[in-house]
This record gives structure tokens, C-alpha cells and sequence, in this order.
């Protein structure tokens, strides 16, 4: 096998920046699960024609065929979200599944888009979503927004503004002033994260055929935020009145309110009246998510509530979801040595091998290291002492234990302090924060890891 | 979207199956970290040119292109195993990584081929392998079998036998009883699993070049088998000398000796002087596995020695790995019915409602429980009492949660026994067992899963 080289768009972690990765899937399946969300986990193809039923996303499919099979497709590709899976997951089980459905999956998904900042051709998401049978009560969107919310703010990563926002709002606005092409004025105002806002009104205009007035009307709106509901008083101190309007403003009050216990350092829950979310099948309740400190990254964590996620031509499932992208969140703070973990290997002892010969009994103080839940590795040759220990220092492994070598008590060194002290690996202990590999972030605001799980997580 | 099918060899679980593997991960990623393994991820994809290196697995592979370059192939495919995609790794990072290096790997592997009985198009494994860089010493092929061993008697599966031979023993019988052609005889003895004893002694004259005698003597080596070193005994009883011979005894003898102390109801360790594994890289031990009452799935679990893992022309990796086939372990363990989760939800209470006015009540309920560590679901509408519990019911949920209704203290029931009492969110505590779903397995010989969790998983 020929020397090789990282392929652009698969990024790839070392053994430290992946038990950051696994200590963040650990977080997220927790809180998901204290809120009642199953796993669930699909197969990595689906039908083309199930893929490509959505034409935007046509370009970025990665299609297979069987090596040896060279005139076909098979028919196959590799799914680019957890979306249209999960719907087709609903659809095939509906008979053995209790609805409304909360599911969480977790798993890579593949576009075969040009690579960029923050964009790569395999990448892991992180989904939750609710499901309905016929209907799904409006509360369920409160409740998607806070168990993100909630995950995110568990995360050892920078702080989160969970930006909502409600499309009937939108277009009940839209229509109050007399907009003839609703749509037309959405796709307009979704440009305003690309252009400056003069050129945005003169779109309106001329795009979407908007008086001027209109046009500042719509800008006005665009620019409304509020951590709390006062967006709702400046957007009535516009004057403007339409039912869907009414219905969209208690829909986002109802979120922002229902996401105040969440509200704070670690993630900000706000309504952002500039949030559109291109995507046709949104109906009500959308999500935008930025990193602080990496918005040019984009959003980190996007979704809202579908009204037909999935149907069947008899029966319509409504749904309510939001994906966190995971690599898009974390390949950064990794590469930029923001986050990282205290060692690369989960052994927080060594045992030291005296000889060969006397193999059996430095692996003895191993598996009894190992009952008690202390992750341990013997020495791989007796080599000299001061080689097995730097040995461990180069792996972070805290300890080296040094085997009785005539029948007596064995004696364990922490090799960062020097301290060397008589052991019993029956019943040494070392402190908890030594058990496992830590997630260290360089962010201040990072939560306390390690306390979190010990309490959380029995 | 229309009404869908599954797709044959990609098989998908239902939320209590997807527990149970769940369960079954997070036990093996336990084992392997207290013995100091680390996690890798690769990319799914790796170049054809690296796929294609060993001809025998081509047909196998899904080749990928993008959708809209259909002239060409991308020039990538889907991994078939976990270890072609880490001996990549290795060389990719051989500067950043500390050898021996340990590491596991839990991921999907995908194979073109007509799917049967514990075949499969998508599959996960679970491999664990110890990379040298230069050299590995031979003792690192004993731990390699004590890891697995020990992993494999932790989970809730049915017996397993764990069978080890050693090329190096029956390559150095074959050439000690003259053999010309030492490989072919090889060939010729791993088909006993699908041939009658007396057509393999044909085939040895016919296809190997053997003489009678020499044929029954290679049988009555493949014919030996034990649980403990007296399988040397008996090779030694055949009266055949080779130094390779002798080398693979003693280290056939130091990996059955070095499992003794997992040797139990749950896992066998033996020596099997019949396993000989087709593949070519191979050159010490070698492993198989067969799970009792499942002997028709194959081997569920294999691996080996290769002296070369990978090289990159200057220096040589050698390696000894062994790869758990967990869905081919699982998926019919599940489809039977042998395994399955104590509730399809992690919800161990559903906090009922008492009208939708009140919703926040109930939260808050729900939020205090979640505090704690106790997953906890709100019911979605205020229906009546009897079909909340109903609801709970088909969810298996064990307990439900009455709000206080008029500021007094709240009431929590065990539908199972109905039990009602009065209860405070902040304080009261579900018994352990019911706090998470527990894998529930019809076998009485299965480990008590939650028990083991509690002690080594703080």
C-alpha cells in the first residue's frame, strides 16, 4: 500500500479530537433521551427516485453501482440529509410505531458538493424530530426548540443564538401590505445575509414588484429581534394586519417564551424576523443557528415544522425537527485546538513490566485495575523504567504503576507530580477526574464536562 | 412520497431493536477503553485503487460517481471491511500516532453482494486492532483474543466459542510431513465445513499432491481441538517436527493459556487445529467464532496476525485484530424475538395533563425529573386521564405523573402494579431497573446487563 494523503471534503479525526466527537454525541444522546426522543438509525441509500423527489438537491447525490455491474446504476444513493430517511421510516413502520413519534438519529450523511469552509462531502448531523399521525399539536415546536436549546447549551463549544422565526408571519405580513407574490418578496428578503441592504430594496422592487413603501415596510420587519416578545409590539407599531400574521406572531411568542429557563451565556434563544429558510415544505416555525465567533461558518443548526413531512395519499404526517450539523460545529473548534481532549487513549494507568518473564503479573494488577472501571495498559517490553515512563508521558497517561517485584505491595507514581506512593490495585482510587480523557476547551464559558456526566448520566 | 418497501440486505430497527444495539455498543465501547483502546472513525469512502489491492473482495464493491457526472466514476467506493480503511490510517498519520497503537472501530461496512442468511448489504462491525510500527510483540495477539473474549461474555448474546489456530503450526505440520505444495493443502483442509471428511482426504491426493498417509495425518491435525494447552500433547503425539511447527504450538499454547480467566458459560476459549481463514495475510493466529444454536450464521467474529498490516515501502506496521460482526450477531437475535428492550421510549414517566391551560405545570414537572436523571415525556393532548395511561401503556412507559391541579402536591402511578401515591418531582426516584429500557433476553445465561453498567460506567 502506497503512501497516502487526506481526501478534501472527508474530514477525519485523530484519537483526541474523537473522543471530543464522542463525548459531544454522549451529551446530546442524554438530554435527547431525558426528553423521551428514541434512536433511530436508517440505512445509508435510499431509491433514487425518493432522493431526487426534491429537485434542488439533485446536483449533490452520490449515486452507486455494483463495481463489477458497469452498465447500471443500481438504482441507489447515499442519503444527503436524515430528513427524507426519517420520513421514509415513518412511512414503511407507521403500523408499529406510537405517534406522535420522537425520534433522534445521529449518523453521517453525504453531499458531493464542491468542499469549503464549513462544507464537506461527508459530515455528521445530529436530528431530532417529532412526528404526527393526521396532526401534531403546536406545542411540539416549543418543545424541538428547547431540548436543542437545552443540548447545545451542554456542549463544550461557544455560545449558540438559536435565531427563530415563523413563515406565516412572514406572509401574513407579506399579504397585510398587499404583496401579490408573497414568495417572490421571501426570496428577495433571504438575500439580505449576502447583499447589502440598499440593493436588497431595489430587488424588492423590481423583483418582486413592491412600491417603495413596501419594500421599507418589508425591511423593517426583517429587521426586528427580540430575546423575548417584545418583537410582537414592533411588529404591530407597523400597522400592518393580516390573520396569518396574527397566527405566526403567537406561534414565535409561544417559542421564545416557552425557551426562557434556557435563555443565557451559553445559548441565546431569540425571534429574528430575517429568517426565511429557503426550503419549500417549511410551513410555520423555522430555525437558524449561529456559533458565536464562527458565524461565517453559517448556520450550525437549522430546521422547523413541516406540515407534511411525509404522506402516504391517505394519511398526512405533520412534523417539527431541527438538525445540528456536528461536524460542521466541531471540525473547526478541533482544527483550531479550541477544543481537545487531556489524553489521546482512554488508559489512565500504565503497568510497568519488569521482565518478561513476570508478564502475568503486571496484566493481574491490569484486569483488577479494569474491574473496578480504571482503564489500564501493561507496558507493551520491559524496557528500563525511565522508558516506560516517558512511555506514558508522551500518551498523557497520568500513572504508572510499578508492580511488586518480589511478592510485596506494588507502588503507583502520577508522573505529573512525581508523587510515588505503596498501592493495592484491589482498591486504589484515582480521583474521578482522572478516569477518563477530559474534553479541555480553551472557551472559559465552556461548561464543567465531567461533573455534568457524573451526575446526569448514573 | 409513496408507500415504501425495505430494501433486501440493508436491514433497519425498530426503536426497542435500536436499544438493544445501542446497549450492546456501549458495552463493547466500555470493554475496549478499560483496555486502553481508542476510538478511530474512518471516512466511508476510500480510493478504488486501495479497495481493489486485494483481488479476491472486487466484486463486492459499490463504486460511487455523482449524479451529474455520469460519464465518470469518482474514483471512490464504499469500504467492504474496517481494516483496509485503518491500514490507511495508520500510514496517513504513522507521524502523529504512538505505537503500539490500540484502536477500536464501530462502523458500517457495505458489500455489493445477493444478500442470505447473516449476509448483508450495509453491516456494522466492531473491530479492535494493535498496530507495531517495525514490530509488535507476539504477546500483544493474546490480548487481543482477552479483549474480545471478554467483551463477547458481557453481552446478552447466546454462547460463543472462540476457536484459535495458528498458520504458522499447520504451515510447519504440512511442510514437517513433506508436503510440496504447503498452501494448497491449506486450501483443501478449509473446506471441512462443507465437504465430507473422505472427499477432503480425496481432494488432499487429488489437488494437493498428498500421499494417503500424509492426507491422514493433516486430518487427524485438523481433527484436534481442546480448551487448555493438551492440544500440544496431542500434535505431538502425531510425530511430526518443524521448527514453524514448534513455534506456533507455543504460541497456540500462550493464547489459550492467556484466556483462561474468561473461559466460562459464556465464552469458550479453544484451541481448533482446523481453522485455517482463506485470507493470504494471515501469518500466526488466526480466530474464529461460532455462536451456540447459530452455527449456520458462520463465523460471527475473525481475525488474526499479519505481519503487515501496511507498509509504505520503508517501514512495515505488523498488526493482530479481531472483527465482531455485530449485525450479523444481532439482526437475528432481534428478528427472533431473543432480544428485545423493556420499552420502545427512553421515557420512564409520561407527565399527564390536565388541560392544555396548564401545560406549563407539567413541564415543570418534567423538567425537575429530567434535573435528576429521569427521562421524562409530556403527554401531547389533554385527553382524558384513562387514555393517557392508555398512551403510557402501549409505550410501556412505567410510570405516569398526575400534576397538582390546585397548588397541593402531585401523585405518580405505577401502571403496572397501580400503585398511586403522592410525590414531588424534586425528590422522588424511580427504582434503578426502570430508570433506562433494559435489554431484555430470553436466555438465562445472559449477564445481568444494568447491574454491570452500574459498577463500571460511573
Amino acid at each position: 500500500m502506497a503512501r497516502t494523503t487526506a481526501m478534501s471534503g472527508f474530514p477525519e479525526l485523530m484519537p483526541d479530537q474523537r473522543i471530543v466527537e464522542l463525548d459531544v454525541i454522549e451529551t446530546l444522546r442524554r438530554i435527547f433521551e431525558l426528553h423521551g426522543f428514541a434512536s433511530v438509525e436508517t440505512r445509508a441509500v435510499e431509491p433514487l427516485e425518493q432522493l431526487l423527489s426534491k429537485g434542488e438537491t439533485s446536483k449533490e447525490v452520490y449515486v452507486l453501482r455494483r463495481l463489477h455491474d458497469s452498465a447500471t446504476d443500481a438504482g441507489i444513493g447515499l442519503h444527503f440529509d436524515l430528513t427524507v430517511p426519517f420520513a421514509r421510516y415513518v412511512l414503511e413502520n407507521a403500523g408499529r410505531l406510537e405517534f406522535p413519534f420522537r425520534r433522534y438519529q445521529v449518523q453521517k450523511v453525504w453531499r458531493g458538493e464542491r468542499p469549503q469552509e464549513g462544507r464537506y462531502r461527508e459530515f455528521t448531523q445530529a436530528d431530532i424530530d417529532i412526528v404526527g399521525h393526521g396532526e401534531l399539536p403546536f406545542h411540539h415546536d416549543v418543545e424541538v426548540a428547547l431540548v436543542m436549546a437545552e443540548a447545545m447549551a451542554a456542549l463544550p463549544v461557544p455560545a449558540m443564538r438559536l435565531q427563530v422565526n415563523n413563515r406565516r408571519l412572514i406572509q401574513g405580513f407579506y399579504a397585510g401590505i398587499g404583496a401579490a407574490d408573497v414568495d417572490a418578496v421571501m426570496r428577495v428578503v433571504d438575500k439580505l445575509d449576502k447583499l447589502p441592504i440598499d440593493a436588497v430594496a431595489a430587488l424588492l422592487v423590481e423583483d418582486a414588484g413592491l412600491t417603495e413603501q413596501q419594500a421599507e415596510q418589508c425591511l423593517a420587519l426583517a429587521g426586528i429581534r427580540s430575546t423575548d416578545t417584545s418583537f410582537v409590539e414592533q411588529v404591530r407599531a407597523l400597522g400592518v394586519r393580516h390573520e396569518l400574521l396574527d397566527q405566526g406572531l403567537d406561534e414565535l411568542a409561544a417559542v421564545v417564551d416557552g425557551c426562557r429557563s434556557v435563555n443565557g451565556e451559553r445559548v441565546t434563544v431569540e425571534a429574528d424576523l430575517r429568517i426565511a429558510r429557503g426550503l419549500d415544505y417549511y410551513t410555520g416555525t423555522v430555525f437558524e443557528t449561529v456559533m458565536e465567533g464562527y458565524e461565517s461558518l453559517g448556520s450550525i443548526c437549522s430546521g422547523g415544522r413541516y406540515d407534511a413531512l411525509a404522506s402516504d395519499g391517505r394519511t398526512t404526517y405533520p412534523g417539527v425537527g431541527i438538525s445540528l450539523g456536528l461536524s460542521r460545529m466541531l471540525v473547526p473548534l478541533l482544527a483550531s485546538g479550541h477544543l481537545s481532549a487531556s489524553r489521546p487513549v482512554p488508559s489512565a494507568v500504565l503497568v510497568a513490566l519488569v521482565s518478561e518473564e513476570s508478564r502475568a503479573v503486571s496484566t493481574a494488577v491490569a484486569q483488577a485495575l479494569r474491574r473496578r472501571g480504571i482503564p489500564a495498559e501493561v507496558a507493551s517490553s520491559a524496557q528500563k523504567f525511565g522508558k516506560q515512563i516517558r512511555y506514558a508521558e508522551r500518551r498523557r497517561i497520568p500513572y504508572v504503576w510499578f508492580p511488586p517485584s518480589d511478592g510485596g505491595t506494588g507502588q503507583v507514581k502520577d508522573i505529573r507530580s512525581g508523587d510515588q506512593v505503596d498501592a493495592d490495585p484491589d482498591t486504589w482510587q484515582p480521583p474521578v477526574e482522572d478516569l477518563r480523557p477530559r474534553v479541555v476547551s480553551t472557551s472559559s464559558t465552556a461548561p464543567d464536562r465531567r461533573n455534568d456526566n457524573e451526575e446526569q448520566h448514573p
